[in-house]
């Protein structure tokens, strides 16, 4: 007896990289931040009384959301708040995108994104990024919707601003999503506040990257009144209290906290462009990387074995054997030992 | 521009019991425990070193599973955890009713099964109480899918352990979905056991009630091999990591304290059976309860007017203005002195 639904039958579940619980490993594979998050975290959760966590949260995030929208000089209700980025796009594809058709999207990107297509019954139109991998915002107009991580994963490509501008000018019949994730280690700037001149521009952000709170669970969206209650309307039809307490507390001191927000980030940064010299140095071929993570090609289906050479000396990295990426390996920014072990083992390769 | 999808427009989102975060009230409107949780959440909360939320969580919650598992007797392959019990049956509602007709349902119980249904496209088939407000589980036969509280809300009655193993025997062709957000307070027992004797069977609890975790956010499922793995399979198409690595460890050091959710829980049913005692002493009509919450009887338009009785004197109970509901008044179980308060109130009423 085959007791589900034809959809849950025929979806393809999304498959994150590994999260090895034994010690040992140099993980440098989801991207997360090699510095521990702010040191506010740690003062505000031990300040938390868990007697508190007998009552429901605030179901709407509201402290964590005036966090957010004070912390981006926008009004706070304009900004939602979810149980990571991904239930946030997860929402927005059913607020904006299910049953829609022509919802522009490149072809490489954020592997999520045809899933949540599938599952929400979201028409894709696929547009191929260029031969350099960067994307071409000419081929992205009237569109029932886009979306488009900025910056690119995994290629670690950036639009500027005025293109992510001309993306919702050229895109007025649809929701304009961009997935900025990465955007804090990147020289172009965040979408935000263009968020409060274009009804249709949505932005998302997550703590799991530049927080360093990836542990945590928290992502957020900006956009206009008409949008956010949109997603509102449908979180409200799917889980009313999405964030606890302590996620609430501990996104909203982090937030706060911006001088340390902005030291680690700069380190990452910092880390990432030496490891790129490196690379490079070596006679790689290395994208230039708006993110925490770097993108490396190898041809002649080396990527692939340098992945599992990375592996059996303790090193995780993602490698997709798919058309297109199977010449490439990303790998996330670890702390500077961490990538002087890595740039070793390539060496020895 | 209406940029929301039909869907996203013609939904009714659930509408949650206010959570006044001001001091002064008597909270009794959404069933939250009178006790605090565990002392052992405090104590893996304060063991947890912050610096690990840099990383990602495991995604399937595999200690917290493994501890929910070996609490049931039952193999850890047959638990899936999710963010409250709302996103598990979100989620089953995803996984087995979605597209099918005929999910049998009685008409008064948890608000949030119409959402869902409406939602997800599942075709309900609304089945009304009993005139006592009783489920007769003779009317739920060979239907493509169940979902019945139990013990049922707002009423606060019970069925037995055999009326549960029924209802399975009898939909063969479909999932039955029993929702035990409250069976820790009844003497009926739960129907864990039986599901791994009835493939369909899936049985759901949450942390938010005997537990007193509301806070957390923390629900799981218990059923077959095949039923947890269409969870997984819709989770997976969803969101990667639901339960951050607070909630995960919290969750599992409240339940492996059996002796204090035991006393506790044991104290809510003296606190509830008292006030049922006294409210029954003063003439009104109140359920049988097998909840943390009371239903009592209001006839001629009085209900209403209790409700805001007790609101002016800065006590929250749960009224419903609608069919068959608007006789009665919900009243959570609070502390000893809060359902004296309470007590008092409806005396002077």
């Amino acid at each position: 007896m085959n007791y589900l639904t034809k959809k849950a039958q025929q979806l393809t579940p999304y498959v994150a990289g590994i999260q090895p619980r034994e010690p040992g490993w140099i993980k440098l594979n989801t991207n997360e931040n090699p510095y521990p998050p702010s040191p506010k975290v740690a003062e505000v959760l031990a300040a938390t009384d868990p007697v508190a966590l007998r009552l429901y949260p605030d179901g709407s995030s509201g402290k964590l959301c005036t966090a957010i929208a004070s912390r981006y000089n926008v009004p706070e209700d304009k900004v939602f708040c979810g149980n990571g980025s991904d239930e946030v796009l997860a929402l927005a594809y059913q607020a904006f995108f299910s049953g829609k058709t022509d919802i522009l999207t490149p072809d490489i990107s954020y592997g999520f994104y045809p899933i949540w297509a599938q599952m929400y019954d979201a028409g894709s139109k696929i547009i191929p990024l260029e031969d350099d991998c960067s994307v071409d915002i000419s081929k992205y107009k009237n569109g029932n919707g886009v979306i488009i991580a900025n910056p690119n994963a995994p290629t670690g490509l950036a639009l500027t601003l005025s293109e992510v501008e001309q993306l919702a000018k050229n895109n007025p019949g649809g929701v304009v999503l961009i997935d900025e994730a990465y955007i804090d280690f990147s020289s172009e700037e965040s979408a935000v506040p263009l968020t409060q001149k274009y009804e249709n521009l949505l932005v998302v952000q997550t703590f799991s990257k530049s927080y360093s709170l990836a542990g945590l669970r928290v992502g957020f969206a900006v956009g206009s009144k008409i949008l956010i209650d949109g997603l509102q309307r449908v979180k409200d039809a799917f889980n009313s209290y999405p964030l606890g307490l302590l996620e609430q507390r501990a996104a909203a001191a982090a937030i706060c906290d911006v001088e340390y927000w902005d030291n680690t980030r700069r380190g990452v940064i910092a880390i990432r462009d030496k490891t790129i010299l490196e690379l490079r140095g070596m006679g790689y071929d290395v994208l230039d990387s708006h993110t925490n993570f770097i993108f490396m090609k190898q041809s002649d289906g080396q990527a692939g074995k340098l992945y599992e050479y990375l592996l059996e000396n303790k090193i995780l990295a993602r490698y997709w054997n798919k058309p297109r990426l199977s010449e490439y390996l990303r790998v996330s920014v670890g702390t500077n030992v961490e990538m002087e072990a890595f740039i070793k083992c390539v060496k020895q390769f």
